[in-house]
């Protein structure tokens, strides 16, 4: 399927990807032509990926894509089908790489596409308040309500029966049926992913999405942030409480409750019948099982396992925690 | 007094709550009327109430309801007068009745009553921004001054000498005499409240509303919840410094300092004089005495009593929790 | 250099100070003139101080302040050519002085000065959203974006090449190039400085300004307070995530990296190349060394050496914390 939000504008001429890489003496045809960047697993043929540290080693050796960009040192672990490309800084090469296939994604200035919803066709289907402006290529379902000041960005598809308050931003974004995003939230910028550079960080792209799926809620002032190479993901029937920070790339499974504060680092992943205290933690990169219930305030740093009680900085299961307090 | 943010639409004949309940075969005379639905000690004759939980036996032996929405287990603990009405689900069963009882407290749609301020008799008295928007039957008292983008929803009251800022929303709310609400607020929208319930969650009604009282600040990003069956109350001359959350039926006392980023959960009772250093989380359904003393970042989740100087996760006496980090 | 944003309304004449602070019988001629107020290292001749502890008795001995707000038992740490004004409670003192100052310093009522964008000269100069209001002498530089519904107010200078988005208030600010401050911000209102007094605590002046160094990224939600008698810094190609609240005078350095829902309190210095993890909370007053890493979730409350890595509440060395957490 073809990304709505950030379109593709390869192919490129290889020899355009090694220009840009500042790499020579690559013995192919640098008339191959590229036709997208993606993570290891997702790859295919003509396809450029990046493998960048050896816990990913699995993946490497069974990428279908045609280059990779890599250190000398990972190399051996990329299949023959696979050409290396050598470079000292991996991430900051697929950073590059990714801005030359999607100039879009790097930054987020507001939507300058958008007008006041009472010049739309939406004028006569939606129910909806002052100031409500809606980007280019917007769809809006049936019975849906979008609240004084609310901006609906560029190509964002919000299904039937959605209610939106007032003063929210959304952009890049999947809003499915009966959903509710109250009000003061931004759903869909970019996440806090760039690599850090000495008096100016570099940004890299981030060509994720967000999506919402069927009846949930996020409460007032939340900020879901949108994917880098992958989308932010909240499950059917979640409810988000306020002032709850989703990070890109994360996933939260369905029929989770997210109390007030909560916050999530970057690509975690959470379960399904999940309950998450108020102004708890969550680390980046980890996984929570399905059935878990994380303390309020608790600070969680590694996986927890499926049907598990947490809580404590960092948390670990809740009789012990209770035990070691002696409160 | 007669609520004006959620006007009760009963009475409703017995027989229609039981319809809606599901219960036959109750030896009653089905042309009762009943006036409202109300907790234990608040309810009268005429009016139902409900019982759950054997911590609220004390109430249920003297509640003056007609009758009470309870479980067969509980039923001794009410008294003669009151008959009941045995459910499966207690809460759930309340949801359903309340919602009859006060249909428009149930969702938080944007208020499309609104006009812009301009167009008001407010336009010679306030001192206003751009773009302000005014619900229906607002009253907003001398000296008052509402900063652009702001939002205020029907029936909301402004005493004299308050400031709103800009892009603040305030709904189903009593904001007292020299009040100032700072920028990026949402004030009074429903709590995190609901049943969970597989695939797809039922919310409660929210009957109850926000009351600030004189002299308060309210800093910028802060969201306070209005009470689900009481009112959430921020007492007299209390500060709250920003993005910090109120959540609903949450009664804070006079003179009180909440620090930026304190978050505090539902239906608890914070007293008087206290102070709550920045990031303080305190959980729901618990009681904070006067003059405490909570440290930064602790996390309260058991009665504070008064004059106390609490800190740590969970908090304790400020002396243990210096004396075992050993720091 | 004059402050753009708090214009110092002397000079006042000596006698008139007294007559605020109910001073009699001090034996200097009542014609002086006073020019301004500032703190100790930073005041000359013709100038107030104050001095009100103890741990600024080495300031104290040095000021050039002709005079100086203190009490009896400090008096005698100032030097012969500054005359002691004694009072019992020397910060409120402070805070009435500098009212006469900066009367518009204490509050922070919406600016009333602002129009829209499109009847401005920078109409055709910047890229801006619908609804965009800019006050007073604003200065905006080259190549900026400022998004929907956002308010700059006057005064406020922002240079080349920045892009603000939507819903985002400006004031009291020097936004420096390339900076970016995304949406549902608010930067430089005053910060949480009050003096608590029964049943109406006394706000003190704001005078001091945020100022955003080149190339920093502010997340949305942020909350970024000015300075009370100094500035609030946020150091060069800084970048803060999501829901961070900066407080009143607080500097950050350069290169530094905080993370969602990141709290730092009043006056705290951060240094350069510091990384805080997510929920982090610094308190006031303290000192964050160069080239610190701190854990997600941790309560920092004491200083912390350059070249260090802490965890924990309170925050340790991250060796200490995780040897005594035995996780």
């Amino acid at each position: 399927m073809p990304n709505p939000f950030f379109k593709n504008q390869g192919p490129f001429l290889i020899s355009e990807i090694l220009n840009a890489l500042k790499i020579k003496d690559v013995n192919i045809n640098l008339n191959n032509k590229i036709h997208d960047i993606k993570d290891l697993p997702n790859s295919n043929k003509d396809e450029i990926t990046f493998f960048h540290s050896k816990k990913y080693k699995d993946f490497a050796n069974k990428t279908k894509a045609s280059f990779c960009i890599t250190t000398k040192s990972l190399k051996n672990d990329i299949p023959a089908s696979c050409v290396p490309l050598i470079v000292d800084n991996v991430l900051l090469s697929v950073s590059k790489i990714t801005s030359i296939f999607y100039p879009y994604a790097v930054n987020d200035d507001f939507d300058d596409s958008v007008t006041n919803i009472n010049e739309t066709n939406f004028k006569d289907k939606v129910i909806y308040g002052k100031n409500v402006l809606i980007g280019k290529n917007v769809s809006i379902g049936k019975n849906c309500k979008i609240g004084h000041n609310t901006i609906i960005e560029k190509n964002v598809f919000i299904g039937d029966n959605c209610s939106i308050g007032s003063n929210t931003i959304i952009r890049n974004s999947i809003i499915n049926n009966n959903v509710k995003v109250l009000d003061n939230c931004v759903v869909g910028k970019h996440g806090f992913g760039f690599f850090p550079n000495k008096n100016k960080n570099l940004r890299y792209p981030h060509i994720g999405i967000v999506i919402i799926e069927e009846n949930c809620e996020i409460g007032c002032g939340c900020t879901i942030d949108r994917g880098s190479m992958s989308n932010t993901v909240i499950g059917k029937n979640t409810y988000l409480d306020n002032q709850t920070h989703v990070a890109h790339n994360v996933k939260i499974g369905e029929n989770s409750i997210i109390a007030g504060q909560v916050g999530i680092a970057g690509s975690t992943i959470i379960g399904s019948n999940v309950k998450i205290g108020g102004q708890a933690g969550i680390s980046g990169h980890i996984k929570v099982g399905n059935n878990v219930e994380i303390g309020g305030g608790s600070g969680v740093i590694k996986n927890i396992p499926d049907n598990t009680k947490v809580m404590g900085y960092p948390a670990k299961n809740i009789r012990e925690f209770l035990r070691d307090k002696k409160w």
